[in-house]
């Protein structure tokens, strides 16, 4: 697994970021003061000087050019409940739901729905997908709802069906013209995780005892997804986070996916990589502090855990939230190592996002039966930086960051005085937030750190046969 | 695993194929007689007619624009020899070899050698390699080199190694500005063949027991690969199988792989198909028939017996000499289905081939641990037709052929007279010349047949602790 303050590297094998390219500067001669473009979100600033200069700065497109919505209109909704309630049902589970979240919202753009079986051939064989007019999308995870022998039979001949909320039985979607292919769930596995050892997070739980048959189609999602559970204000869709780096006016925006705590070494990477982004000529880089909201395994700190140590994070000042944007990314985790990295940079770019930070091991953990890490912790980056269809994204490997004895502060390693540097790993940090013993001054913030050892507290008190704590904050 | 006969299949899925591709026709004005062209191989016929009409024909570029030919010229070779003396020694096995050869032939091209890890990752994840140019060409299986942790140790710093073949104990190969890098090989097979599963024939011959590093580079190969079994005439190289179908005045070439002995159902849909590309417009399509040489599972028919069956075949005019080239593939198999037959495609291509015949479950085996197909067998076509790099090369399913007992010979299957069609499996035709008994007419050549029965008897001699007849034959 790695570690939580030695999970920056810089390696030199990925290329440095180019010069801004959402940032384009036409020289217009000075009797033409008009510039008329057909895109949109173009802001136009004219400078002094001794020609006129308009920077006309845009967001990064969506893949396949369109940001997919698939929620129903507003009026149209009454009516299309009503449909689905006349068709075959499929239950969703917990995790489907999440992933008609994803779709709803066009994450995974282009996909208009569930995987059909040509969609998820490409994903396993591929990382990609061909569109029609030849451009190639990245697309590493297969975003597939299995369905069982006896759904397979009850759906018959029908070319549409109703997907239902196992936990509110209301419907949720309908999926139309409709695929029902083979569930491979070895090669599935495989191909996905490069191994088919048992205790797979997420293989266990959605795919070893999910159905025989892959169902896919075009979804029209009834209203939008919503858990109720006082985050919902959090989950900013693309287009509502398009909208808020257009109003912010950014000209950059870096996205940082995390599924832990953020402590003192992320904070100064992120700050880092503003001010290089500021160096490389963008007036406003804005950063996404976007962590992961879905499915995570038991060991992991639950969502509303870390999106309060998040706000402590912020307001104790480590980030500036002038600068920065906090959402939660409703994708559940793979733990799919190099191949999950690409679709955590894939849907970032169709919320707008044209900076990728990538880490050590990203998506990575232990080797489910074996006493190594599952992947090598080098290739998440490697895979990432040739992986089709992300060339339009700019990544940015970590640079290795570790406690500095010496400052008292979270530094990037300097190779030169390895001795003055103390690594703290994630086993190490829950260890201390368990004995509610304090980190190294300027590991993290003292609000932050406090939610941890709180968290780990509540874990104690479930243990010990009380209320678990992650039950009394889920409202 | 595929049954013999029954392997052929039409699928609505896969496109037709376009009008010829690599024929253009230009119009030109009649006082305008001279066409001047850069291109290599180009020739020009002048038709009569209202306009003069000039035809250019050429073959398909091989990937990356060039030939790789990796073998030493002549006048270098002795001192390349030498410097291979003095070279960290690494020892090939006998695939090893047939790699060396695929590679120093250019059947790989762009590939310059085994790979390193930038390669190997792409193979892996994406099946596909990207140049520098931005340009994206097929690499479907990893061509990598393993070595064990004594090697790498006494490679220590050399930037180069000597590769020599452990049967003959003499220098083959320098593998220049090396690369070495882990060899995981769970997640290799598991990416590979989409399983993890032990029996694996490629696997367990080359995998599970080799070192835990691989080491890549640039090879030059010292002299020409040889295997001096009386079948080396036969293994031309994709730079003579190009002068071959220039020669012959080929505007298209259409291989077919196989592994198997010939059958007429075979031989009907190669004849089919040729017809098919004469009414598309092409003039003279040729087909090369191409028995893979390299490595096979231990119950597959011996290249031996195999190129006796083929010359039968070609003996007794079921196929037409003048329209047919057969030569050997030298390279091992895999028996990765889906992800294997496009490198099959792919090598295909550069050895001048623009169409490609696929078949039901391509280089598909049964599951080794498991009473089913490892494959799908519907999917080697499907990812064939949307793999990356291949989009040039023109795909052409197989439709099902089955012994028509009303006319006693192979025919298209017609699905309104099911009853009137015969499918033979593998397994059947097996047991029929195991026990000498024959086929129905009309489903092999006679001569054909013919050897297959000696086949069968010669393994049964051995069986009986006679001298195998494949040693007897082999030289």
């Amino acid at each position: 697994m790695a570690s939580m303050a030695a999970m920056f590297t810089k390696s030199p094998t990925t290329t440095t970021p180019p010069l801004p390219k959402t940032t384009k500067t036409h020289f217009i001669p000075s009797f033409n003061l008009s510039i008329r473009t057909q895109k949109p979100r173009v802001r136009v600033r004219v400078r002094v000087g001794s020609r006129r200069v308009v920077t006309s700065s845009e967001l990064i497109e969506p893949d396949g050019g369109k940001l997919m919505d698939l929620v129903v209109e507003e009026p149209l909704r009454r009516e299309k409940k009503r449909e689905a309630m006349s068709l075959p049902r499929i239950n969703l589970s917990k995790i489907d739901l999440q992933w008609v979240h994803v779709l709803s919202e066009g994450w995974a753009s282009p996909l208009r729905g569930f995987m059909r079986e040509n969609e998820f051939l490409q994903t396993l064989h591929f990382n990609s997908l061909r569109l029609e007019d030849g451009s190639v999308v990245n697309m590493s995870v297969p975003i597939v709802l299995a369905i069982h022998d006896s759904d397979k039979t009850r759906i018959a001949v029908s070319r549409r069906v109703a997907l239902f909320d196992s936990a509110s039985d209301q419907p949720v979607a309908i999926l139309n013209n409709i695929e029902i292919y083979k569930h491979n769930k070895e090669e599935r596995i495989a191909r996905t995780w490069g191994t088919t050892a048992r205790g797979l997070p997420y293989a266990e739980e959605t795919i070893v005892n999910a159905g025989n048959w892959l169902i896919g189609g075009d979804l029209e999602v009834l209203e939008p997804v919503k858990y109720h559970d006082g985050l919902d204000k959090f989950r900013l869709s693309p287009t509502e986070l398009r909208r808020e780096f257009a109003q912010r006016d950014a000209d950059a925006v870096f996205a940082f996916q995390l599924r832990n705590p953020v402590h003192n070494g992320h904070a100064l990477l992120m700050t880092d990589t503003r001010r290089r982004l500021l160096e490389m000529g963008y007036k406003n880089p804005i950063l996404l502090l976007h962590p992961l909201g879905g499915f995570t395994k038991a060991d992991d700190v639950p969502l509303h855990w870390r999106m309060k140590q998040h706000e402590k994070v912020l307001e104790d000042g480590v980030l500036d939230p002038e600068t920065t944007v906090v959402s939660i990314f409703p994708s559940p985790m793979h733990y799919a190592g190099p191949t999950e990295v690409q679709w955590h940079a894939k849907s970032r770019i169709n919320a707008g996002a044209n900076f990728y930070i990538v880490g050590r091991d990203p998506a990575g953990m232990g080797h489910p039966a074996e006493k190594r890490d599952l992947y090598d912790a080098d290739h998440g980056k490697k895979v990432l930086s040739m992986a089709p269809g992300l060339q339009r994204l700019n990544i940015l490997p970590f640079k290795v960051a570790a406690y500095d004895k010496t400052q008292g502060k979270m530094e990037f390693f300097d190779p030169s005085r390895p001795q003055d540097f103390l690594f703290i790993s994630g086993t190490k940090m829950r260890t201390l937030a368990r004995n509610k013993e304090n980190p190294p001054d300027g590991f993290m913030c003292p609000g932050g750190w406090k939610v941890l050892v709180e968290y780990y507290d509540s874990l104690a008190s479930a243990e010990n046969g009380n209320i678990p704590s992650t039950a009394r904050v889920a409202v």
